[in-house]
C-alpha cells in the first residue's frame, strides 16, 4: 500500500498549490442554521477552481511529479470532476493531460475537460473498459497515471481545503464531507485530526451508494458495483489507501435518501444563491434530517462542487 | 417632488443599516472577464438578506421612521422583492407591514413575505386595484406608504451597495446596474458621483421594457405599459424623483435583450456557481453582447437579486 499523507504533506500542498487554486470562501446562512439547530459554516469548494475541490488534489499531484514523470504528460480515466481538474492542472504544469471517458458522459463534462485542454479517448461505458483503454493510452504516451482519489499527493492536495477553513473557523465542533472514493474524506480526516485532536470528521454518503458506510462497520472494504445515486461524484468506492484512513481518523459515518440529497440541494440554491452539485448537497441532508447529533454545535460543511447540468436539474 | 438624496444621505444610511443589511461579498470570475474583455466585479446582492438589494432601502426606511409614523405599520403593494424586503425590515424594526398583492404572484414570492411576518391582501393584477387595495389598507391601519423606489429614503438605502462596492475596490472605471423603476440606478448614480467623479455610471434596460432608455433620450418621462420580459425585477416605469436623479447623474442607458438576458443568466450560474435572477443578468448580458465600451477597464457590476422559481427556471 502507498504511504499515508500526513498533516505535513497537506501543509505542503497548500503552499504547492497556493499560487494556482482559489482559497475558497467560507459562507454562512441563518436559515439553514435554524433548521439544523447547529452553526454551520460552508467551505465553497464549488468556486474551486474547475468548479471542484478536485482540483486541489490534482494540481498538488502535478506540482509535486518531477521533469521525468512529466514528460510524457499524465492520465486518467474520469467521467466527471477529476478529469476537467486533471486537464486545468496539467496546462498549468505545462505538460498534456489524456483523459479517458465514457462515450456517454456528460457532454457539458466532455466540454470542460475539452476546455481546458485534455485529450479525450472514448471508451465504452464500463470500468473494464475505461481500464484497458487507460492501459492503453498510457503505454502509447508514457504519461503518468494519476489516480482520482487513491494516491498519497491527491489526498493531501484535498484535505488544504479543511486547513482553510480551520485557519479561518478554528472551533469547530465537527466537520463534515461527502464520501465517495474517499480522497476528499481522508485529505479532511487527516487536516482536522493535525489542527485539533477534539474536532470530529463525520461523512455522509447517499444510501444508495453506501460502500463507505457498510466498509467502515465492517471493517474491511465491500465494494458497490453499479450504485444509482443522483450524487454523481459518490457512485466510486473506496480504494485501499483511503479506507486505511478513514478506519483510523474518521469518527462516524451515516447515509442519505435520494429525496433528502434533493430536498437539500434545493434547500442550498434557494436560501443561499449558490450552486452545488448533488453531491455536495449530501452532509447537507443529513443536517436537515437530523442524522446527526450536531444540536448547538459549530459544524464546518465541505461543499464538494458546484458542476450541475442545468438543463436536467432535479426540481 | 420629493428632494434629491445625496451623497451624504447614503453615507448615514449606511451606517443606520449596518448591524442589519449584510455586507456582501464582490466576487470576480476570470472567464466572464475573458468574455467581456474587462476586468469585472460583480457586488453580489443577491446574497443580502431576503435574497436582494431591496433590503437596503426599505432597511434603511424603517430605520429613518418615527415612532409616530411607525404606529400603525408601513404598507406597500409589491408582487416582488421589495415586499418581501419590507415584511423583514418592519420585523427587525418591530413593527407590522401590509403588503398588497396581486392574486396571481408567484407562490415562492407570497410564502418569503408571509415566512417574514408580512400581512397580506390580496387583490385583482391591476395597477389600480393594486394602488385602491392599498389605499384602503392604508385607510384602515393608519400604515405608512413605503414607495417601492420613487422614495429619496429607498433611494439613499440602494445607494449603499455602490458605496461599500467603491470602498472595496476604488478604482473602478464604470459601475453597471439594471433599471427598472430607477431606484437603485438613482442610489449607485449619486453613490459613484460622491466617490469620484471619474466613474462612469451605465444602466441597462431590457429592450422590452425600456421606458427609461427613451425616458433618458426623450428627455422627458415616458412610462411603459404592461412590458413582457423575463426580468421581472425591471416591468415598472421610472417615477418623477428617479427620473430626475437618473437624467442629472447616468452617463448612458443601453438595452438588451430577452435571449441575452436568459444566456448571461446561464453563464453566471454555470461559471461563478451563483444564483442570479434575470434582473440581475441584465447589466452582464450588456457586458456579454459589447454593447458597452469597456474593454480593458475596471468594471463593477451590481447582481440586483437572486430570487428565482426554480421550477421555472428559462433553460
Amino acid at each position: 500500500m502507498q504511504p499515508i499523507p500526513t498533516f505535513h504533506d497537506i501543509r505542503h500542498a497548500a503552499e504547492r498549490i497556493r499560487a494556482h487554486a482559489h482559497r475558497t470562501p467560507v459562507l454562512t446562512c441563518d436559515s439553514l442554521n435554524r433548521m439544523a439547530g447547529a452553526q454551520l459554516f460552508f467551505k465553497c469548494e464549488n468556486f474551486q477552481k474547475a468548479g471542484a475541490f478536485k482540483f486541489r488534489g490534482a494540481c498538488n499531484t502535478l506540482f509535486s511529479l518531477s521533469k521525468a514523470e512529466l514528460r510524457g504528460g499524465v492520465a486518467t480515466h474520469s467521467s466527471g470532476n477529476h478529469a476537467a481538474a486533471l486537464a486545468l492542472a496539467a496546462r498549468l504544469r505545462g505538460t498534456r493531460a489524456f483523459i479517458v471517458m465514457p462515450q456517454d458522459a456528460p457532454k457539458v463534462k466532455i466540454a470542460a475537460v475539452a476546455g481546458y485542454g485534455g485529450e479525450i479517448t472514448f471508451c465504452q461505458p464500463t470500468l473494464e473498459a475505461r481500464e484497458t483503454t487507460l492501459a492503453e493510452v498510457v503505454r502509447e504516451t508514457g504519461a503518468t497515471f494519476v489516480h482520482p482519489y487513491n494516491d498519497p499527493r491527491v489526498i493531501a492536495g484535498q484535505g488544504t481545503a479543511t486547513l482553510e477553513l480551520l485557519h479561518e473557523i478554528p472551533d469547530l465542533d465537527v466537520v463534515l464531507a461527502p464520501v465517495g472514493g474517499g480522497g476528499l474524506l481522508s485529505g479532511t480526516a487527516i487536516a482536522a485530526a493535525g489542527m485539533s485532536p477534539k474536532i470530529k470528521v463525520i461523512a455522509v454518503e447517499p444510501a444508495n451508494a453506501d460502500d463507505a458506510f457498510r466498509s467502515f462497520r465492517a471493517g474491511k472494504r465491500i465494494p458497490v458495483e453499479h450504485p444509482d445515486t443522483i450524487a454523481d461524484g459518490l457512485r466510486t468506492s473506496l480504494g485501499e489507501l483511503t479506507f486505511a484512513i478513514i478506519m483510523g481518523s474518521v469518527h462516524d459515518i451515516v447515509t442519505v435518501s435520494e429525496e433528502a440529497i434533493v430536498a437539500a440541494m434545493r434547500h442550498v440554491w434557494e436560501r443561499m444563491k449558490i450552486i452545488i452539485e448533488p453531491s455536495s448537497a449530501v452532509p447537507v441532508a443529513a443536517l436537515l434530517e437530523n442524522k446527526l447529533a450536531v444540536s448547538g454545535k459549530r459544524v464546518g460543511v465541505i461543499l464538494s462542487g458546484g458542476n450541475v447540468e442545468l438543463s436536467k436539474l432535479p426540481f
